[in-house]
């Protein structure tokens, strides 16, 4: 993976895997991150229907790492994983802006930051789902990768 | 289905799908969209690498048609749905943004708004992929619904 | 669907799908239920790690969910079907016992009884994966169909 | 995974994948069974259907292993594991008894319990499917683990 | 659909799906085949292993129905369809061929024809499956339509 | 894996997946090519529509690979495997024959000859379903493996 270049990009604009044969497997992990910015009503009615219990959150905590395992399904030219563990977790950060972070680990020959950041975005797309016929103008914001160890790379933060 | 009230969860925080058997079916229409804000580097190789032929848009474009027919396997509570278009583009709209539109429609008993954002999301998701090897702090920014037809609630558009 | 023949087998015992073309669409609703039989020290375990919030069984009955849109993928001669509605439920009905009752619901050529069989066998297991580190003497008990309307048979009711 | 708390379950009730990134990955064998009770309309039916070729049990028996394949996309906290074997198998035990034995193995670190489950309960349900329309009160009982070998707890057999 | 020009692909060699909410829902039918060419000792391993119990047929008919319900999982721009009926049989057509001819049906917007050749054509890959260890050059060759009733271009059959 | 028998057909015909738990992982590579052939309009619009920009050649290279990792999913008895790489190419052989080379590498315990065959049917099949509008006569030939490596069998070649 030469950095400078768009890894699964040839010089001729074509599309290619990268083969991660010659690799050795070490261990990786992956944290992304989402915020879902809400307008006031949302926010109370999330947080009243969530106060007895937090099954809306559960469901999209779930949803996530499902969605986690299908990562090469759904991204074309990622490899399949034996994941050893993804992790989905809420937090109402500010007024309105409720955090989904989702962190995926692993022992192969490739990272895992696709399937930490696929695992926050259905996260987060489930509570739209289930929160959309109070307000449809919820955003979801800066869906992002924030910390990532393994690798040739070694370890990296978000600034 | 209750304004004011998350749809999927019941009064004492439970959840449950929305039953749309006594619902009639109709034209239903949604349409979704993400920014992806990446720095000089990432977006000079991508625009470089896309310049000759756009494979890596491609790419990303087939990744969210498909996630949109996934949208039911991904999402717990959503319906599955007969969808009879689905379309994602690209467009550089500022330095260093390239936005994705994905849009949906179907005739149904329950709206494809879901479809459109899941669309929206993978794509973007795609268009990361390829490009963290040049910048891993590419940020998917306000993947949000902007437009819906169709519906009890009928034609709406985000602020 | 001739009574008194399996429907998907020829009289020479090669297989078929019903062809479901020439059947008028209809409301169809189907319940299914079975029963988790464990000891006391899985019974214990599970009731304590669910007192404070039921996230285990809400996991469960997503998972139950899920699997009923998968049905047409899990059992080979099954038509793939737009399901309305789709619940699953929990009550621990004696000492030792949890029961999981699915239902299902659609607007279709056939019914959705397997889809509600499905549902209560993969939520009874997604319980058994989360109880087995407790006890792996944990037995599924009577996974049946308990309810069907719609359809030429019309209302029927297990004995 | 402590003995006498499910392993999925935190203490204040939140769910959790079990992390086996620093487990050993090692052999490991699960086999379990279900048995499928049917009135002697539905026994006959399905006995004479499979006495001149058997396609009914083999759709019954591909369901079963193909299902198992699926078990990480079935039960949320499952790991995707690389199976090295699956196994289904049909015996009538009893009048109106037939039973279903699903085994399954590989070499990770996580056993296979739920793939042998998944299994056999995927092979009774189609066994269901294809004789419902004999008789509706057939029933799926006693799925259950009976054998499991590997890992940290080593052999265990079924009572 | 316009005659005369790849439907999928528009004047600039851009993709689209084929939007098909306009069209009205007609009984749809399609039948594919494929021959598979293999030598004498691989024909004969098979005739051998199936003379008894033809189980490595009826396997290759199973994965080929539900193949066909997986194809708009399997071809990017193919719309999701409520399969009536797929049918899978086999030939042996001349010596060392064995024929496959596949065929589904619907009542949709859109054809099935991508559903009969999905059948047929991972109906044959099974056989290869099975049969590979024996003879590597089997051949599967001819995966065509042969024909296709219903939608506006009416009834179509092979030269 | 004994030559001479299909190694998934029991000697009663009855169906077995090959245990694969005792054999060493070794690198495995194997490329498969299949040919479409059409007549003059088909091949005259699918290179026009190509000529600008080759969309649809990349449609169909990413639903080949992303076949490939379905390929256990749609084999019944298949191992899941963790590809290392998945290569999908196209090239016009002769006037009306568009040829796809599909291969496929991995470290592990069997091969992967299932994964390129299906990703050049997938593939080939993909090419159809965007060309089927200008004629329908068009068939896939000559599906074949073309070469293979690793394994006990090594280095092998088609004829």
């Amino acid at each position: 993976m030469s950095a400078g270049r768009p890894s699964h990009i040839r010089p001729d604009g074509g599309l290619t895997m990268v083969d991660v044969g010659s690799k050795d497997a070490s261990e990786r992990f992956a944290r992304a991150r989402a915020s879902i910015r809400m307008g006031e009503a949302a926010e109370r009615a999330l947080k009243d229907a969530t106060l007895a219990k937090g099954d809306a959150l559960v469901a999209a905590q779930i949803a996530g790492i499902m969605a986690a395992k299908k990562t090469a399904d759904l991204i074309p030219l990622a490899h399949p994983l034996p994941l050893a563990n993804v992790s989905v977790e809420f937090r109402w950060s500010a007024p309105g802006v409720l955090d989904v972070e989702a962190s995926a680990s692993t022992n192969a020959q490739t990272g895992v930051e696709m399937e930490a950041l696929t695992a926050a975005a259905v996260a987060a797309l489930t509570i739209y789902d289930m929160t959309k016929a109070v307000e449809k103008d919820i955003v979801i914001e800066s869906l992002r990768l924030v910390e990532k160890r393994g690798g040739k790379s070694g370890h990296w933060s978000a600034r």
